[in-house]
């Protein structure tokens, strides 16, 4: 069987008049969109259109839930407790939820953005939060994460979680990736991130900083396009996964695909 | 058959750390609630424990959107587009959506707040535009409305209507409320509302300022809270109506009952 | 003696992680600024860096005050009242002097935006409000305003008032512009434009839309940065002017100069 | 010469339809106000409102910045840098200045709120982006602190600060509060509160939790309003002081009599 895999990016992050991004680009790339829900990006009416857009395009749909922080972009912690945390991802799936059914479908998974996307990852409390949320809402959601506290609440909720290829980042021996504020954390060389990430979907394997291979099982890779050199960059990985036989799919079709194959 | 009606109430109308109503007194009299959904009122907070609240004491669940409008309390007419209202309603029935799903329940009926309120039953482009996000989010919904713009739309779309008895306002031929700026307007006297509001449930009318008897089929009263004298009378209306043998249930209960009555 | 004139730009638009044009472009054409005071746009960081920036260059600080309506950037009527206007104009207005007297310098001029500078040109009580708000803060302000009911208002409160060129825009006779709806309102081509506003500046007239002269007297030419186009427009208006012997000054210097020739 | 003491209150706390405390009774009983300025709570409206009664009764105006936080009402870390800070800070001072401008006065003192106050009495880097705003602001604001990190960095600037004494806390060696973490860390015996807070005023002594005397030189008293024994308790204090020969009176009065006495 030829390998499958689910591109995503951030869409909908603007507000108002505000734009971030460039999502009709985009939205010609991924099979999947983490939408913004209005707390660190988007309004109703944004929320609104990129739904559209994305039924229109068959793209999945994804919540990309933040602390409440137009301001701040959802980059700053904001002191929340857990139960904070839980009411205000309730809420924001909830609203993106509302124009999924307005086209007769629905969120298809979702992925915390920002400060909350990492602390998520490390806090025990927000990621069982964050389960809970999601499982009560619709226990066939998916949740998208690198390995973490949220991946292994979500797992124990029973929750299918999908998991993330960071295609612009070195990974350490876990499958961590190497801190920001190290060097070499962040790739710059397209070429070399294409040949990553084409081994990271073909062969499941990526090189880690210290030279060793670490396996990696990923569902879906997180793409940027914040910049006309990121669009391009995410247009030429999707033309070479195409070109080596890789399908590219909206996540739950990855996610069914890899449960009938297992 | 004995006569059955709801009470409703607005509720979780505080922000944060402000309050707004007494919400744990009228909990024990209504058996619906509408729920402010962060626009005019309500924080994910506050939503949260009052659907809790709500679930527990089997009271129904209605979302009560507005205009965008904290500051005004939705009391202001924002300027918006038929299609801004669409989408807030989908927002904001969305998020109180996903509270309800957390307690594996979901939102009974709609009943747009404030200004948006007064709006909808006068302009058809609102009406048509808080039907379209209800029944596709939900073709169960309740949309509870006094006749006019909304009330035909959601007919229209397909929805139940339950209409609302307003109890401290004077009718005027048609069934319409005497506006606010004409004098007896609002009534003051306790046991004359709640004679008017006994008539209207038990015999299906209620006289109107010129005089004349209206026929009037209301499925819900719409009780307030926002000071001791309003509770006191809304207890006051709850505990005669059972007295007289009104059946008090949620609405998609009244509604029902009344399809089988039909 | 050579004609003199103030160039200004909305400026400090972006809001958090978003930006509208290219202020750093717009800060080496204009000699005033129109600073957003965080209810369209801006924020406290914004505001802060754009008054800094301002203060280096020697660009003159102006308030640029909204109705608060960051999701529609000021540019709808929130039917607010003539008290509501006046003291979010003093909030604002406040704010921005925070940032001046960071500096040991103060807001010269106010201009308000978008729907609000709309509707003080032809509603007398919001128009005594924003003058009555800006003579209190400071007498010597001046207020910017093509000719209308601020202008008077502001006249009649004892403060100075600086018209304001609009160079893109059709005039009709009256001085005032042409309305969008007609054809014909909106200038496109880039040298009529020019030339039009060097006639404006250094005649003091402007052809109308009906084919006659127009009589007007400009202190400030108002300039856009929201596309390459109009940047390249507004600093070659710039440079012709230069180059026609106009004196560019800040507003402060403009107004002073005008009133010892008369 | 008699003491002489300020007494001081948080007023215009409400937003929009929301009101938190008594602001008619406090305004009673106090000298000075600190006037919450849009960021936890209060909008232009309740500024302009609450400043004007001020100025009506002879009573201070204090500026009363937090966080950006109305809904947690400014009690949690949002995680800033001093520098947004500072500009926070600008802002907020700033905008309540608009209205002090608008009575022909200004704001007399600073005295920041909440998880704000509490960080800057430990924070050197935000006490100092504090201190910087007031004094260039006005370098004749009054910082309002207990001993700490502001009062330090206050006096550094060459701003007076006026030394706040909390009537219902227990205080320990070092003149610092007891940690309302530890029993007997507020006070609760009205009768015991009248009689420390007059000994503090009148001897400058306060007993510490250990038991032994401590000296504490007072400038205000903090009194609150948020219930109605709060209220009462004001209400005693106040009168109690006066009968003891104490003279109330705004904070720039005080401090200028301690200066001539000193």
């Amino acid at each position: 069987m030829n390998p499958i895999i689910d591109l995503v990016a951030d869409l909908g992050e603007g507000f108002g008049a505000y734009t971030i991004g460039d999502d009709s680009e985009l939205l010609e790339i991924v099979s999947s969109a983490n939408i913004a829900c209005g707390f660190h990006a988007g309004d109703p009416d944004i929320m609104a259109a990129t739904v559209a857009e994305c039924v229109r395009r068959g793209v999945g749909i994804g919540a990309h839930p933040s602390f409440p922080d137009l301001r701040g972009f959802g980059r700053r912690d904001m002191g929340l407790t857990a139960d904070e945390v839980r009411n205000d991802v309730l809420y924001q799936l909830g609203a993106l939820n509302g124009f999924a059914a307005f086209h007769g479908t629905k969120v298809t998974h979702l992925a915390p953005h920002g400060r909350l996307g990492n602390l998520v990852a490390v806090r025990d409390d927000y990621a069982k939060a964050v389960a809970e949320a999601a499982v009560r809402v619709d226990n066939e959601l998916i949740v998208v994460a690198q390995e973490g506290e949220l991946a292994a609440a979500s797992r124990d909720a029973g929750l299918d979680v999908a998991i993330v290829g960071i295609v612009d980042r070195a990974y350490q021996e876990g499958g961590t990736l190497v801190p920001r504020s190290q060097p070499g954390a962040v790739l710059h060389d397209p070429t070399e991130i294409v040949d990553r990430t084409l081994r990271m979907v073909v062969e499941g394997k990526v090189r880690c900083a210290n030279g060793a291979d670490l396996d990696i099982a990923v569902d879906t890779l997180l793409l940027h396009g914040d910049n006309p050199g990121a669009v391009q960059l995410a247009r030429r990985i999707r033309s070479e996964l195409i070109t080596a036989g890789v399908h590219i799919a909206p996540l739950a079709e990855v996610m069914d695909a890899k449960k009938k194959a297992a």
